[in-house]
């Protein structure tokens, strides 16, 4: 069972940059996207911005809904991270060709995916940059996390199918959030 | 000796979501920014958006010389990341405080760090996203890699002072750039 994750929480879960699932919905159509190029813009309420191709499917769901759910995905979902990556949600319904799991958002349209350990729900907020970098700037607005996933195996993407996955974890004295 | 690096190699280094130290230089200041909100935004050439806040010594250099290196470093500098992200550069010399050896870059003014195994020399290309969000695009104009360094274990901030480690790599196949 997901539990809420405090909205000033959510920077710690992709400042590390794993690569997440966004999941998109409009209108019956739906779509999961594997991403890594995103970044935290502002801590609380959380802000983020990512590169949503105009080639990919997702890019026409996130314009006409303004609304997704980015998913933390672990290394035990690897084939289906790779596998979402590899083809198109115009021509498949990713969920059931890689039997993911719909949840429903509390506060937008786009399901959850359960399989992942953390989820969050996003609005599409500054659109300025679209057109010329494909570059979302989306709101967190509810986030939601599996309590027992204490140390997740996140992956971080090296190109061409090579992921980096989350090793051992160090703590220096720092004053940096 | 550090190799210069083809720029369309240059996103698998910043994908994975490394700490970096961010080197400015404008009018004999300098400055080093301990970083992790940063995000690819186009291949090649490779361009990069990253989040410099301006209550750091380094926007300001960043804003008036429209330059800065990008430098990755790995755990063994762990300490040295974090005391430069803790003391501000309007105050102390970081290269001299954090025994850190300036290089000269080719194209831009800032010094690279030459203890960092990757540097990216970078140019400021996009301003329009500074006063909202503090939000800087970077072309990267050229960089250098250490080629002994083979698999870099990189540091992931997850906030506070805690650190994920680069732990194991795994391959998958996929058409995935």
């Amino acid at each position: 069972m997901k539990q809420k994750l405090k909205l000033s929480k959510v920077y710690a879960l992709l400042e590390p940059g794993p690569v997440v699932l966004v999941s998109t919905a409009y209108h019956g159509r739906e779509d999961i996207m594997t991403m890594s190029w995103h970044t935290m813009l502002e801590f609380d309420p959380p802000m983020v911005g990512c590169v949503i191709s105009n080639q990919n499917f997702s890019f026409d769901l996130l314009k006409a809904s303004k609304t997704c759910v980015i998913n933390i995905p672990t290394v035990t979902l690897a084939k289906k991270v790779v596998g979402c990556g590899n083809c198109s949600g115009a021509e498949v319904d990713k969920f059931e060709q890689f039997e993911l799991t719909r949840m429903a958002a509390e506060l937008v349209d786009a399901p959850l995916i359960d399989e992942c350990f953390a989820n969050l729900e996003c609005r599409v907020v500054d659109s300025s940059l679209v057109s010329k970098y494909s570059f979302f700037i989306l709101e967190v607005v509810k986030a939601w996390i599996d309590p027992t996933a204490s140390y997740p195996k996140t992956m971080h993407h090296q190109g061409f199918g090579q992921f980096m996955i989350a090793g051992k974890r160090i703590q220096l004295k720092s004053n940096m959030r």
